[in-house]
C-alpha cells in the first residue's frame, strides 16, 4: 500500500487520475480549513458526491480494511479529513456526527488559536483547552485521527499525552532538520513516536528548505528523520495542492478573519522564496519518492514501511478498532 | 440616568417592568453566550421584536443620546450585547453586520478560550490573538464596547492597550477585594481606568463574597473600589438573571462543549456556597443600591456618577462618536 497522508487539492476526475498515476493507493483529502459546521457538511457531501460520480476509480475509505479493499479493486481510497476543528463549531457532539459521515482525520487547529488549543503561529500557545481535552477523548472514541500538523507545540504535546490512541502529524517535517513553525520539534515527536504515532514527511517546498532541490536531498532528510525517530513512525504526507489557485491559497491563509497580509508558510518579506522542485510537481510524481529512497539505500522493506506500511499499521490501530464505549457524561 | 451595564435575564414584559420598577433607565442585555452567527442573529431579532411589542415601555438604544431620549419618553433603554464573540464565527466582517443591527457591547470571550483570546478560567491565557487584534480595531471602528468581563487577565491587558477607545468590564468586581477568577485585578483595571475605561461593579453573590450580606457591606466594597481606582471608572452591572432556570444556567456553563461538570462562577465542591442577598433580589431592588451608597456617605453627585453618570460619559465617548474611517485593508 502506498499512502499519501495529506493533500489539500480540490479534486476532479483528472486530479484523481493524477494521484493514481503516481501509484498512490490511499490519500487523505482536506474537506476544510476555516469552514463552519454547515459549510463543512456541504464539503463532506461534495466529496462523497465526487467519489460516487467516479466510483470506477475511487472509493471513500473509513477503515484500513476499506483502503486495502479499494486497492484490490484498482480504485483510489479517499480518506476524508479536516485541517481544523472549526467543523465542530463548539459542539462536542459533532465529532460523532462527522465521524458517522465518514470523516476520519481532523487537525486540532489550523493557523490560529481556536477553542481547542493553540496553533503553530501563535506567539503564546495556550495548550489543550478543557474543550480540547473532551474533543480528544471523543475523537478517540470514534477512531478519528488526531492530526497535530499546524498545531502549536504545547497543545501538541498535551494532545499526545491526553490521547488514549496514537496521534499523527500528517504533513510536517522535523523542526530540528528544517526550522519552520509548521515543522514539529523532537520534544513533540519523540513522545508521539513512542506511543505509536506517525509523522507524514512532506515535500512542500516551504517546509523542506535545503532538502528539496533534488530527490537525493529529500531522501537525505528522510534518512536523518529515521535516524532521529526510528523508522516505524515515518510516512509521507505531501501536502500537494493540485491546480491550487491564488484565491484558494488566500482562503487558506486568511479565511474570513484578517484584512492584513498573512503569508502562511511562505518566507517573510526579505527572505528568498524557497523553490518548488521540478522533480516532484504533484501526486503524479509520487513514484519519484520511492526511487529517491531506493537511491539513498533504503531496502525494499524499509521503503514499504515509509511509503505506506507504517500508515496502514497506524490506521488499523487507530481507525479500525471497534470502540464500544458510550459517551462519558458526568453531571 | 440610572444604568445597569449588564444583566443576563431573558426578558418578557413583566421582566421589563421589574427593571423599570427599580428605577433603571438603561440596561445592557445578553443576546448570547455560546451562540453561533445564525443563532445570534435569531437572538438579536427576538430582542428587537420584544422591544417592538413593548415599545410603550422600552426602546432599543444604540447611542447614549438614544438612552437619554428613551428616559425622557419614560421608556427603558435596552442596549444589545453579547457575552462572547462566538456571534462573529471567525468572520471579521460580522462586527459591522451586527453593529448595523444595533449590537453595541461584546465580550471578547466567555468562559473558555476562543479564536480571539483566553478566558478567566483558562489555566494559560494566550493573550489577544492576531484575529483578536483585528476584532478590537474593528469594534473600535464601529463604537462597539469591548467588554472584558470573563476575559483572561493577559488578554484583557492586551485589549486595554490595543484598543484606541476606552474599554469596560461590564460586570465584575476587583480581584484584590474578592478573590475570584471572574473578578479583574488592579493590574488590568488601573490601565483600563487611566484610559477612560469602566468597571460595572456587580451584586452577583458569587463575585461579591464577604460584601453582600447587607447593603452596607456592598457599599463598603464600592467605597474600597473607589479608593483603589478613583470614582470616575465606577459603575454598576448587576449581572441579574431574572427568573433564571437551571436549564439556562447549564447552558451558560456548558454550551455544547462539555459533558463534564462545569461550575461556572459557583464555589468548587467543598467550599460553602455564597448566599444570595435578601435585600437585592433583582433589578426591581436597584434603588436599594443608591440607598446603600447614600448610607455609606457618598454625596448626591458621587451617587449620580456611580449609578449611571460615569457610564453615560463612557457610552458617549465610545458609542456616540461618529467614526468615518473605511475598513483597513492591507493586502
Amino acid at each position: 500500500m502506498i499512502v499519501d497522508s495529506l493533500i489539500c487539492s480540490r479534486l476532479d476526475r483528472d486530479g484523481i487520475e493524477e494521484i493514481r498515476a503516481g501509484g498512490v493507493d490511499s490519500v487523505t483529502v482536506t474537506c476544510g480549513f476555516w469552514e463552519d459546521a454547515t459549510e463543512s457538511l456541504d464539503s463532506v457531501v461534495r466529496w462523497r458526491e465526487l467519489v460516487t460520480q467516479n466510483q470506477d476509480i475511487a472509493a471513500i475509505a473509513t477503515t484500513a480494511a476499506e483502503m486495502e479493499e479499494a486497492q484490490r479493486d484498482g480504485r483510489l481510497a479517499i480518506v476524508l479529513g479536516f485541517q481544523n476543528s472549526s467543523f465542530l463549531q463548539g459542539r462536542l457532539g459533532y465529532v460523532e456526527a462527522f465521524a458517522d459521515l465518514g470523516v476520519r482525520v481532523a487537525q486540532l487547529t489550523y493557523n490560529i488559536q481556536n477553542d481547542v488549543g493553540g496553533s503553530c503561529y501563535d506567539p503564546t500557545d495556550s495548550g489543550l483547552t478543557r474543550f480540547g481535552e473532551e474533543v480528544v477523548a471523543e475523537m478517540n472514541r470514534h477512531g478519528m485521527v488526531i492530526d497535530l500538523s499546524h498545531v502549536g507545540n504545547r497543545t501538541s504535546l498535551d494532545a499526545v499525552h491526553a490521547s488514549s490512541l496514537p496521534v499523527a502529524a500528517t504533513h510536517a517535517n522535523i523542526f530540528e532538520l528544517v526550522e519552520h513553525p509548521r515543522n514539529a520539534p523532537l520534544e513533540v515527536l519523540k513522545p508521539l513516536a513512542e506511543r505509536g504515532g506517525m509523522i507524514g514527511l512532506t515535500t512542500y517546498h516551504n517546509l523542506t528548505r535545503g532538502f528539496i532541490a533534488t530527490p537525493s536531498d529529500w531522501a537525505e532528510m528522510v534518512a536523518r528523520s529515521v535516524d532521529l525517530l526510528g523508522i516505524d513512525c515515518i510516512g509521507i504526507g505531501t501536502d500537494s495542492n493540485q491546480r491550487g489557485t491564488d484565491e484558494y491559497r488566500e482562503w487558506m491563509r486568511k479565511g474570513r478573519w484578517s484584512r492584513r497580509p498573512q503569508i502562511g508558510a511562505s518566507p517573510p518579506p526579505g527572505v528568498a522564496p524557497s523553490q518548488r522542485p521540478d522533480w516532484f510537481t504533484g501526486p503524479q510524481d509520487f513514484s519519484a519518492l520511492g526511487e529517491a529512497l531506493a537511491g539513498r539505500g533504503f531496502s525494499a522493506t524499509e521503503r514499504d514501511q515509509i511509503l505506506g506500511g507504517n500508515w496502514m499499521r497506524f490506521y488499523t490501530e487507530v481507525i479500525d478498532t471497534q470502540r464500544e464505549s458510550a459517551p462519558e457524561w458526568k453531571v
